[in-house]
């Protein structure tokens, strides 16, 4: 199937269109016309080959939306017309223990990304959801349950199902008290999700100015990093801190926050931080850890509880003639909390 | 009630004989003769003042084994002539949640250290086990069981519990594959713990030297770290790694070692660590923990695992009059695996 995109070239130039092939529907593929694409800061770091694994031309997204319009001979649950997602995945080996036990995203021979990858089958480079259709396996496309506004859904795909899936791993429930750092596209979707799974929620923040939006969206309470009194007096109090950060920085501050065996959770950096001081991790036996996106399953519990909820990220739409500038006003966190492209203006 | 001990009289200078007093008996008390007292690195660190909070006269010494000479009114588990044992810790409030679990180690109001720390009632200095009597409340006291050999079983009160409680908190067993970096008093007690908990056992040394060591401890491996094609193997293949390094180091060729959900745990370190890289954290939902001692309850269970399983610390005995060669020798890292002092060598 011939359909356009928009790519990046190279490194250092703007997206722009891009046409190209999808590949002929295989018995268990599910061919879509994409709806909605989000924009993830991994998009930025990809396009501009930033962790220097980037091919060329690549076409970014992994927060997809779209409409099925054709599916394979043996595809069992989706049909034309139905609203589907697909995230930063689509596929893995589906033999290993841990896509035996629905961990796909940390299959043992490595799952396929939806895009800067290649196909397991024949090679081919992988493209992503900055573009017209796509065409995925089936294991790999979650439905998009009634009552979920596909318009605002898809940054479920990525920035949900990263807070979502340490929130679960860590048993997040009524009564666990759950700090958030970072108020951008993932710290957003933490708070929401933690206060939606009854935890006391608090974000953190070096100033006061996101009092209001971390109110807003249902944390009890923002507590300003800078301020020496707030953070002595609140140590030792949470179970577990998400720390969306993502680029280089410190922990030190953070980890005396959390309470005995507590754990904060690194969801935004991919690559180095600070040193850290070891005293409240063996004091107190906390704990750092890191986490990926979720497995399938666990992406469609995600967005079920989502439907059930009512929750749903924060989205700027735009066109995606507008996607460079969104980029830019990006790295300036110049937005609330995530871009989603409108695809309805891309024309073939 | 007036004793000797060895006590360092600033940072500056070697341990020598020091009298002093031990508070009379409360109801509460157990008076001990003290008969062994293990050497920890943590001694040497508080007599040269390294963490910056050393009082002077300074009396080091956390793994102690005595003899019962003085029971107070309450005292109901303990009668003179019982084989006891004193770790780092001699008292704690008793009434927060944590020793309510039996976790004094964690006490909400700090525990009270054997040495270099004040009473709670009195406000008076503690002194530890470099001296020939010591005098702690009950709650506090171990029982040496039959079948443990007194004169070894010292180490155990640090070193032991100190690698004993994160191979229980992480819950070692028949099948756990579990790696020890460092083979020095923390190290060796890892290895001999683990094995003896049914765990496939690997030491992780820089050379190849320690092999024959290793495996007479009980390990069933060497892991050469600087051996890049045996590291690239291990890849993935730890449930938890225990760390007893106690310099600044970097974790970076350790964590891809760790199985998905696998856990590095810091014994040793207490301070500074290199910069980590988040990236085997994230993609693999990797951790980094700190464990401190164990809690009292724990405590007796190690010396009760240690006496059915017959599993006691490698010592070499000296004399207290070599206490300041054996510091420095503990400096180049030759002992196996930790000095131990006859008491009976301090004359009053």
């Amino acid at each position: 199937m011939k359909t356009i995109g928009y790519a990046a070239q190279s490194a250092g130039t703007a997206l722009a269109p891009f046409e190209f092939e999808r590949r002929d529907l295989r018995p268990n593929d599910v061919a879509m016309e994409i709806l909605y694409c989000g924009i993830c800061h991994t998009d930025l770091h990809q396009v501009r080959n930033d962790w220097g694994r980037s091919n060329y031309p690549l076409v970014p997204g992994h927060e997809i939306v779209g409409r099925v319009i054709d599916v394979g001979s043996d595809v069992a649950h989706y049909k034309v017309g139905d609203t589907v997602a697909v995230g930063c995945m689509v596929d893995s080996c589906q033999h290993c223990d841990q896509c035996h036990h629905g961990e796909e995203q940390m299959c043992r021979e490595g799952m396929t990304q939806t895009y800067n990858d290649v196909d397991r089958i024949t090679g081919d480079r992988t493209y992503g959801g900055y573009s017209k259709h796509l065409v995925v396996r089936e294991e790999f496309v979650l439905g998009v349950p009634d009552g979920l506004d596909a318009s605002r859904a898809a940054p479920l795909l990525c920035a949900g199902i990263t807070t979502y899936s340490p929130l679960r791993t860590w048993n997040v429930g009524p009564g666990s008290r759950v700090g958030v750092i970072g108020l951008g596209g993932l710290g957003h979707m933490a708070v929401k999700l933690a206060a939606a799974m009854g935890a006391d929620v608090t974000v953190m923040s070096r100033t006061e100015d996101k009092e209001a939006d971390a109110l807003a969206l249902g944390a009890d309470r923002l507590l300003v990093s800078s301020n020496s009194e707030a953070m002595e007096e609140a140590q030792s109090s949470f179970d577990l801190i998400i720390d969306t950060v993502p680029v280089k920085h410190d922990l030190n501050p953070y980890l005396p926050l959390l309470d005995i065996d507590g754990t904060l959770v690194l969801v935004g950096q991919v690559g180095p931080l600070e040193e850290p001081i070891t005293v409240p991790m063996i004091m107190g036996r906390r704990r750092i850890a890191g986490s990926p996106i979720g497995g399938i399953d666990e992406t469609q519990e995600l967005l079920n509880f989502c439907a059930k909820k009512n929750i749903l990220p924060e989205c700027e739409m735009i066109g995606i003639d507008e996607v460079n500038e969104a980029f830019e006003r990006m790295e300036r966190a110049d937005v609330r909390y995530r871009f989603v492209i409108d695809m309805a203006s891309l024309s073939q």
